[in-house]
């Protein structure tokens, strides 16, 4: 934002100190500026960001500021300054009577805009406002073109509002025969005049239609721009200011299984709907090389695999936009993160290389392009921004987790974890950066288990089993507490989630069902211990009676060695990044994913999953992924911030790594269950 | 084009002046450099555009330079610097021997490349040869990257090669275990290590199927790269070395009437090929008030006329690149030009608004997008720019005139008179520039006349009236020699064209046919002079027998009417420009489009057509508007002078001006015939 005015800049400000001072809080921004000169006006010469959609005329009354008079600049009283007006300063707030004479008088406009008890307050329209002696101007938060959205309570991670789209309110004078300048350079002079934009150029299909929006709404318009990392800008859409829509953005992240995608409202920074669906890719394989395959041996590439995922991401963008009460020509932006097979298949990338050695992609660097490009719905201007990848199988929704998690600007070493297919770890703080991907299979997802299902209503996510009686109380999702406090036949189970199976494999050890190499106890003998050619192989968690699937639902022998598998290579994946680090343990562990929501950190540190750590000390925070596309949404520095961390984070490949066999053997071991977990 | 190896700049040579002195001719370029740089990358960091397609790999053999000992700085006489190897230098051409030992000895590639008689010539690779001792370089008109390229022999104005698209070729280290590196990165990094390239990005469409081109072309490529005048630039395309096929560019001027297409290698700078056509939007109307008109009641808006208009353009591009044996993927750049609005209809853009007052135009500076945004089927890749216009009806036709004279960088004050359908004319020169537009109608290119026609095989154009017997002699298009000179049945007239009828005009009056005033004389009496009650009304220019159409073509007073109201407004506009500078004549009269091709520039002084010039002032320069467009197409800042010229014209408005009627009135006359058309 460049100040189209360089007389007024301070270079140009009167000599020898003369005009007075204007001190910005909270920013602390002050200047000398001649008398007259609005504060709007001032803040923008200042860098100090103050909302306004209408550009000086009082019409979006977006530029409240409260205006005060002169603080010293050091110490905590506010003593006024003497050369204001000499009125004493009390012993802390200021009165309004006092404040109201450092600039001109309330007017109409705001009068109106405001209401006298707000104006009796000291409360203004910055750009009506003008500088009469040094002032003191409170810009408050709503009043700050770059808020801060808070992302979520708990995790207390921030991010501010600098989309890569905005939406700008423009009043243009009609053409006349004096001054018949043509209808684009009269937006793009209004547009520079009215809010300091330079350097756009148009979208060109908006150029072909403009001349009649802008007569229809007779000139009285909001204009979308998107702003670009090189250039300027680009007008991507003008609608009458009467009826200007919304401006919306679309986060998505493509998983081998779920695809997630976020509505946001960019002038917000708000979340509007979050739907979700299975990946329809599946359909092709469940796992990225089997999809891969199948893209080059289709004699179309991956056009269908392509556009499967695009289908399903059209469709969950209606759903989003039919909730929040939008359309699908208000989304003008979109953010992708998937793993890097996802990646190249969403963007249709040729991924016949991705799936041989050398695993080459096809691109790292971010991919900027027209969402339209790929098939996307939404509005024909709507950019498509995808995040880097980093290499091979560690893709753009690793880069997310870490711009979500931001490991680099901490001094803690975190051990980010987020499963889903695959395992994918990062180990760091701000001095290095970590990666691996560890072939967790699917078990932890509940896939490829005799009972194994989805977290989703009928799953088994909590279980305990009474060491002594092996009595079993589970929790199903869907269902309100302990299945023990429901009469068996409204219980409904219908199978055990990613979570219910880790608990099981914790609980069964405690209870000494399996013993530290992952067999049943050969001595085993209970009712819920079921048996083939004579050996305990299976264990009853749900009687028959109380699933909804006519049958017991049971863990067997298979499904602890599928557990076991998945541990053991998240483990070792953990150790070796220690080790090569260079610390025995994590600061803090942040599990992510839908996974690290649902699990039990006790049983996962039970187990033997999670490196050693403070219980206290491991946390869940969802599907960073997706916050991570969001946070790009949001912020174009995030955009920044991914394409730099993505060139800085050291893979580390495990299959090469001479510890790695050795690691993995000793985590496949189940420990004695720790103290805590028998509480 | 960045150096990408700072270490080696001029501020890193060794100090006090250690290393060899390398200068190079015609540029004079010099600097001192280690032993064992090569030349190429000496050159580049001097700022010596050498051409090398390669990236200095010995492949291209384009980088061919003479080494010579080194010269003296000052005098003509070649003296070598003692310091070199203290051989003399004799009298004035040095020989190969002594300038051999300033650099490496020949590789094997250069021998092989050159042939031993141009190597014992001096001749080498400038890539393959390295400092050795103080040396001066020759770099050959054709191994200069920056052509200059003359437009045409008798103008004899010059463009410098310097196009949006080049080609460049590449060859990469295929990916392994220990370098995967990306396809998209490992190709933009051999780009600015071979050919100094940064700040690229790809099309996304190449970007996907980059992977496959490069793996069968065994990672040996060319690259064809657009670069935008803010951002580095796009890569475009990309295909296999051994098959690099043709970069070509379009330059179209979509005149009102017609057509014209040229094609161009912009590698070369060389037309290959030229078509022109009727515009088929005259179904929708002769002029353009008739088909904005058109555009404005259709309830598709603009799309009809856009669709006739491009369909037209791509016949012409089909038509074209057959003929000089390419294809229409070979085209990867087109600017267009053309009237306000031929300019609106061409884009598509809404031009209600340019029909009625205030004329606002949608858009007036340049327009850059995709062609297959307008429906142009050449490379998915190519691009459209399209020059600025000026105001109303003085469009981006009169913007590409005055790019290709260029009046702007001249001492002597111009008028350029374009003729078309309108007269746009042009007075100035490096201090000022005037322009306007003159409804001369259409008469002038033959239409709207009794027996009027296109400058087409059957047209006459030349006449000669004896003024003692009144006997014509007329020359027809494509017929050799006068008519007389051929029997009365081989004429084949079909008509007049507007050269012919500006001849008639003259020597009608020149013959006492006709008065000052545009009446026949009432005393003419003549076989050829027809009666229409009473009163003599035609004039026979062509018997019955010696035309195609079955009877005579003859020359109205209504047809007289019709020139003579053109001529006074093309007259009564440049006298009002010439007033408005200041100054009684122009220096040079420089008459552009086709029309003024064919006018016999006496026949057009003798009715006062033109202000008062010298005859041999008077220069037909044949389609300048499509001369401006190609130079738009060959060089980068042709398009920024047009973008700042169309800004710096300042339009005269002649319905306003005080002193037009009268102009008009007094250019109304047919003065007495100078001598020199009496010869």
């Amino acid at each position: 934002m460049t100040d189209p005015a360089p007389s007024s800049s301070p270079d140009h400000a009167p000599a020898d100190g003369a005009g007075f001072l204007v001190a910005f809080q909270p920013s602390g921004r002050r200047g000398r500026f001649a008398a007259d000169r609005d504060l709007l006006s001032i803040g923008r010469e200042l860098g100090v960001e103050i909302e306004s959609t209408c550009g000086g005329k009082g019409v979006c009354r977006k530029c409240r500021v409260r205006v005060e008079a002169p603080a010293a600049t050091s110490g905590a009283s506010a003593a006024s300054d003497p050369a204001a007006d000499g009125a004493a300063a009390g012993t802390g707030g200021l009165s309004a009577q006092t404040a109201a004479t450092c600039v001109s008088p309330p007017t109409d406009v705001e009068i109106k805009a405001l209401g006298d008890q707000a104006i009796a307050d000291g409360m203004r329209l910055a750009c009506q406002t003008r500088v009469a002696g040094d002032v003191q101007v409170f810009v408050p938060e709503e009043s700050r073109r770059t808020r801060q959205v808070v992302r979520k309570e708990a995790g207390g991670r921030t991010v501010v509002l600098d989309p890569a789209v905005r939406s700008y309110h423009v009043l243009l004078k009609p053409p006349t025969l004096q001054d018949a300048m043509a209808d684009a350079e009269r937006l793009l002079a209004a547009l520079e005049e009215q809010h300091g934009l330079t350097g756009l150029d148009f979208d060109f299909e908006i150029l072909k239609v403009f001349p009649g929006i802008a007569r229809a709404a007779r000139w009285d318009l909001v204009v979308i721009v998107w702003r670009s990392e090189s250039a300027g800008g680009t007008i991507v859409e003008v609608r009458p200011a009467e009826d200007p829509g919304r401006v919306l953005g679309l986060a998505v992240d493509v998983g081998t299984t779920t695809i997630a995608a976020y509505l946001t409202d960019l002038t917000t920074g708000k979340v509007v709907a979050t739907e979700s669906e299975m990946n329809p890719q599946v359909a092709f394989g469940d796992d990225v090389i089997a999809r891969l395959h199948h893209a080059s041996r289709s004699a179309e590439g991956p056009g269908e695999l392509q556009r499967s995922v695009i289908g399903q991401v059209n469709e969950l963008a209606r759903k989003a936009v039919e909730r929040a009460g939008g359309a699908l020509g208000d989304i003008f932006d979109t953010v992708m993160v998937g793993n890097t097979a996802m990646h190249h298949l969403f963007l249709g990338l040729d991924s016949r290389a991705l799936g041989a050695a050398p695993f080459a992609p096809a691109v790292q660097g971010p991919v900027d392009t027209r969402a339209s490009a790929l098939g996307l719905t939404f509005h024909p201007g709507c950019r498509l921004h995808v995040l880097p990848v980093e290499a091979g199988f560690v893709g753009a929704d690793n880069v997310a987790v870490i711009i979500a998690e931001a490991p680099y600007d901490q001094d803690e070493v975190l051990l980010i974890i987020d499963i889903g297919t695959n395992g994918e770890l990062v180990l760091g703080d701000r001095t290095r950066l970590l990666s691996t991907s560890c072939a967790t299979g699917p078990a932890l997802e509940g896939a490829h288990l005799e009972y194994g299902m989805r977290a989703a209503p009928g799953a088994i996510e909590r279980i305990r089993i009474d060491p002594e009686t092996l009595d079993v109380r589970f929790k199903v999702i869907g269902l309100e507490g302990w299945h023990t406090e429901h009469p068996a036949n409204e219980v409904g189970a219908r199978g055990i989630c990613g979570s219910g199976i880790i608990e099981a494999a914790a609980e069964m050890r405690k209870a000494g069902l399996i013993l530290s190499g992952g067999g049943f106890n050969p001595d085993a003998s209970h009712e819920r211990v079921l048996f083939e050619d004579g050996r305990p192989r299976k264990f009853v968690i749900a009687r028959a009676e109380e699933t909804a699937i006519g049958r017991a639902i049971t863990v067997s022998l298979k499904d602890i060695r599928a557990i076991q598998l998945a541990k053991a290579a998240l483990r070792a994946g953990a150790e070796i990044l220690l080790r090569t680090y260079g610390t025995p343990k994590p600061d803090r562990v942040i599990l992510a994913g839908a996974f690290g929501t649902y699990i039990d950190k006790y049983h996962a540190l039970a187990i033997g999953m999670l490196p050693d750590c403070e219980p206290e000390k491991v946390m869940s925070v969802g599907n960073a992924a997706g916050d991570g596309a969001r946070f790009a949404l949001l912020n174009m520095g995030k955009r920044r911030e991914a394409a730099w961390v993505a060139g800085r984070v050291q893979f580390i490949e495990l299959a090469t790594d001479p510890d790695f066999q050795r690691e993995y053997v000793k985590a496949m071991q189940f420990d004695p269950i720790p103290a805590i977990l028998e509480e």
